[in-house]
C-alpha cells in the first residue's frame, strides 16, 4: 500500500529538460518535461485515445505530441489538438500531477491534486545557511520495495555487516542504541565514544587522535530518511554536550553552549520512491559542515556514499527475493528493531488517516 | 477472441520445406512439412504419447518421426508405425489442419475441417493478370495482438505522424476521410489534391509536376488488409475521374472511361496471424502496376515498405505494453476512429454467428 | 506433489566445501557448509529475522554469520549470538535437515527428522567390493520435473531414438521388454541376443565377434534409477545363463553357475533430485567391473555418459516446454509404458502412505 497525499520525489532537476523523461512512481507510468519557461509539467505516459504512450511521442512548445496520430497535450493534460478534428472531446485529457522543484529535486504528488501544498515538502534549513555543502548522489535504483530501504535506513545496527569496509570500523555492532518517537518521524541514535573514527570520516578529516562519534538515524514515512553522522575531538569535548536534536526533522547535530563548527557533521537526506510494488528509485545528498569549498573533497563524499548505498542495495534486493520465494520462517524481532517497529506503526497510522479521508470524501461526494 | 472458422496464412510458401517449420498459430503449436509429391502438411506440434513436440523429430518420407520414440504419423495425423507395437491403437493421433498454398503463401484453416473451403481464401487477380508484379516482404513479427495492426490499416490519420519520414509528407493529417461498411470488409478513403508525391512514390516514379493521390484501406475481419495508394498527374487528370473500388475487395483503383495505366499504383495486401493472444505474425506483399520488369524497383518498394512497417511495429509494440500495464485512463475516440469501431462491429458479427454455429453444432452432436 | 520422508542427494562431497553453497531442493533454498570436523550441515537459507538469505553471509568455525546484523547460527540452526543483545530469543533459529555423506553424494532428509534413519539410504556394495570402479560425473541441471526423467530412465524404448549414436545401435527398437514389478521399485529389462556392440561399449572393449547385450532398468521412487548394461560373447555364453536380478536394487547381473567375471558389466547409478516443481538436480556415476586401474576408460565413460545424458535433458526439456503450454491432445499409452506406469502407481503407494502417516501424527498432536 502506497501513502499517495504527499510529496514524493521523482527526478533530479537535471534529469527534466526539453525531451520527455519517462518514470513509473507508484506503479504509475508518467512523462516530465519541461516548457519553455522551465516548469515542469508531469503527465500520465498514456495517450486516452489508442494509450500510445506519450513517452513515445516529443514536446512542441509547451506541449507533448503522441506519436501516433498527434494528438497534443498541454502541460495541465488538456488536449489542444486533434489533427483532422476542430472539436476537441471534453473528456480528451490526460492525468497531470502536481510538481515543485526544489534542492535539486522534482517533486511530486500522487494523490489528491487539493492538498498538494508545497509547504509540506520537507524543510531542509542546511541548503541555504551557507553553512553546508552538498555532494549529490545520481538517481539509484533497485529491484526491492521502498519500505525494505527504509528499514534499512532506521537500523544502525547493520552497519558493522554490510557496511564493513566503508562507514563501520566493527567496534560498535554492540553498542546501545536509543529510538524515540515523535509527530512525524522516528528516530534512532547512537553515540561511539573516544575511538578511532570510521573509514568514512578517516578519509575526509585530518585527524590526530580518538573522536566521539554519532549517528543519528530518522525517517519519516513513508519515504524521507536523515541521517546525521559526524565526530568530534575526544580529548576536548563531552559527549554530553552534544545535541543529537533526534526530536527535529530540520536541526543537525550541535554543541551545547559552544561552536558547532568544531564538530564535523555530515547530514544524509535519503529518499525513497516508489516505482512499483517491488522496485524503488533512490535519491539522495550528503551535506557537510566542512570544507565547503573543497570539490575533491565534495566528489569524495560523493564516491564513498554511492560505494555505501550500493552495498545496501545488495542486501536488500537479496531480502526482496527472498520473501517472493515464500515459505519464510516466523520472524524473529530484536531489540535493535524498535525504530523499524515504531516506523511501520507510523505509517499504518499515517496510512490508515489517509484512507479515512478519501472514504470520507467519497462519501460526500 | 479468435474467429476459426476462416484461412489464416500459415507461412510463405518458402519457409515449408522437407524439414520440419515449427510455429504456434492462434496460441497452438504446429509443425509443417512438405510430403514428396511438393504438398503441405501442418500437425500439431505434440505426440500424443509423451508430449514431446514433433518439431524436435524428423520428416521421412511423408511421415513425421517423433524423436523420443519413434512414433510416426502421415500428413493427416494418423499414426502410421509405433516402435516395438504391431497394433497402433484407435487414439493414436496427432490432430491435423487443412492447408492450401495460394499466392505463394500456405494457408491454414483453424476451425472446423469441414468448412474448409478453398474457394473461401480472398480472391486477388492482380496476381494472374499480368498487369501487376509483386514485392515479397519477408514474414514479420512483433510482440502485440494482431487487432492493434487493422486498427493502425484502416487508419490513415496516423500516417503523418508514425511514418512522417517514408509514407507522408506532412500535408495530410488534415484532409477529411470518408469510411463505408460492406458485407466483408470496412473501408476508408483519402485523396489527396494536387500536391507533391509522398517520399515513398517519389523515390519510385519520374515525377515532373504535382499529383492526386489517394488512400483506401480496407479490412476484412479478422485479419486481411488490403490498401490501395497511387498517383495520377494532376495536370490531366480529375479526381473526379478516380474510381476507389471502396466497396470491392477484387478491384483496384481504376480511371473512369480512361486508361487506367496512366495511374500509377500499389496494392498491399496485408494479413496479420495471431500467432498467440499477444504476438502476431505479419505477412504482406505490395503489387505495382508499373515497371513490372524492374527488378530495382521490385526490391526499392520492399525496403521501402519494409521499413515503413517497422515503424508501425514500434507503436503497435508500445501501445500493447501499455495497455498490459493495466490504470488505462478513459478512452476518447475521435473522427477518425470510424472505420477502427465498423472494423470492431464487424469482427464482433462475425465472431459471434461463429459461436452460434458451434454451440448450434454442438446442441444437435 | 514431493515425497518428504526419504533421503535425497542434495550435492557431490567436493561441492560442499568451508564456504557457504546455496542450493534449492524441494522447492526450499538452503545453505550447506561443512563444519571444522568435516560433517556438513545444512540450513533453510533464511534469516528469521529480515529473510536476509544466509547465503549472503558466510561460514565462522562451525557457525553461519547473516550478512546483514551478523546474527549466527550453528549447524543445528541455533542462533548463537545476536551483536548488540544479550538474550537470545527461543524462536531465534532457522531450519536444519539430516545430512548424510555417502557414496560421494551428501544425502538429506527434507521430511520429519526423527524418521531420517541413515540406514534407509540405498545400498551399493559395488562400491566397496573392491570388484568395480566409478565414473562420476557433474551434477547435472535441466528444466523439467523430476519425474519426466525418472519416466526416461525405465523406458528402453528411446534409446534408439534420443541415443541413436551413443548409446544404441538400432537394431533394438523392434525387441521386447519385461516389466515386473517389485516391493520397492520396478524393472523392465532387455535382451539384445548375439549383435553387435552398441557404440558405447564398443569404445571399451577389445570386441571380436557378437555379443548378447541387456539392459536391466530399475526405478525405486522416488528418484532413484539403477541401469544396468552390459555385454557376453556371444560364442561361448549363453543368454539363457544370464540373472538380470530384476528383484533386486543391490545385486546386480551375474552369470549363473559362471565367473561373472567374464562379463563387461556397467552399472549406472542416478538420481533426480527436485530443486522445484518443474527444474531438477541430476546425479549419478557409472561403475564399471573392467579396467579398474584406467583412467583413460574412467573418462571415457564419463564423456560418453555425460553426451548421452545430455540428449536426454533435451528431450525432457522440450517436453516440460510442451506441458506448461497446455493444449495437450488425449495422451495415448503404449505397450512399452508398462514400467512408466508402474512406476507412477507405486509412487502414488507411497505418497498416498506419507500423507497418511503425516495427517495421524497431526491427528494426534
Amino acid at each position: 500500500m502506497f501513502i499517495k497525499d504527499t510529496w514524493y520525489v521523482a527526478a533530479w532537476h537535471h534529469e527534466v529538460t526539453r525531451t520527455i523523461l519517462a518514470r513509473t512512481i507508484l506503479n504509475v507510468p508518467l512523462v516530465f518535461f519541461r516548457r519553455q519557461d522551465g516548469s515542469v509539467a508531469a503527465l500520465e505516459d498514456s495517450c486516452p485515445h489508442k494509450f500510445m504512450p506519450l513517452s513515445g511521442g516529443y514536446v512542441q512548445g509547451d506541449t507533448v505530441v503522441c506519436g501516433y496520430h498527434g494528438m497534443t497535450f498541454d502541460g495541465s493534460g488538456r488536449c489542444v489538438r486533434i489533427p483532422g478534428q476542430e472539436t476537441i472531446p471534453r473528456n480528451a485529457r490526460t492525468r497531470s500531477f502536481p510538481v515543485v522543484e526544489r534542492y535539486g529535486w522534482i517533486w511530486i504528488w500522487m494523490g489528491d491534486a487539493e492538498q498538494a501544498d508545497p509547504a509540506l515538502i520537507i524543510d531542509i534549513p542546511q541548503m541555504s545557511d551557507g553553512q553546508w555543502a552538498p555532494s549529490r548522489g545520481e538517481r539509484m535504483h533497485y529491484k526491492g520495495g521502498y519500505q525494505l530501504m527504509t528499514d534499512n535506513l532506521i537500523d544502525p545496527s547493520h552497519v558493522t555487516y554490510v557496511h564493513a569496509k566503508t562507514l563501520s570500523n566493527s567496534t560498535e555492532a554492540e553498542l546501545p542504541i536509543e529510538t524515540s518517537v515523535h509527530e512525524d518521524h522516528v528516530a534512532v541514535t547512537r553515540i561511539v565514544r573516544d575511538s578511532p573514527p570510521a573509514p568514512f570520516f578517516q578519509s575526509l578529516g585530518n585527524y590526530k587522535g580518538n573522536v566521539h562519534r554519532w549517528q543519528v538515524y530518522r525517517v519519516a514515512p513513508p519515504s524521507l530518511c536523515i541521517i546525521d553522522t559526524g565526530t568530534a575531538p575526544a580529548d576536548s569535548i563531552s559527549p554530553e554536550d552534544l545535541d543529537l536534536a533526534a526530536d527535529s526533522l530540520t536541526r543537525s547535530v550541535s554543541l551545547r553552549g559552544g561552536d558547532s563548527s568544531r564538530l564535523l557533521c555530515i547530514r544524509g537526506i535519503d529518499f525513497l520512491t516508489p516505482e512499483t510494488d517491488k522496485t524503488t528509485h533512490y535519491f539522495w545528498f550528503l551535506l557537510r559542515n566542512f570544507a565547503l569549498d573543497d570539490r575533491t573533497c565534495e566528489r569524495n563524499v560523493t564516491e564513498q556514499a554511492t560505494k555505501a548505498f550500493n552495498e545496501d542495495l545488495v542486501v536488500v534486493e537479496a531480502v526482496q527475493r527472498r520473501i517472493d520465494l515464500g515459505q519464510l520462517p516466523p520472524q524473529v524481532i530484536l531489540k535493535a528493531d524498535a525504530g523499524s517497529v515504531q516506523v511501520q506503526r507510523l505509517f499504518a497510522r499515517k496510512l490508515a488517516a489517509e484512507q479515512k479521508r478519501y472514504a470520507d470524501r467519497a462519501a460526500t461526494a
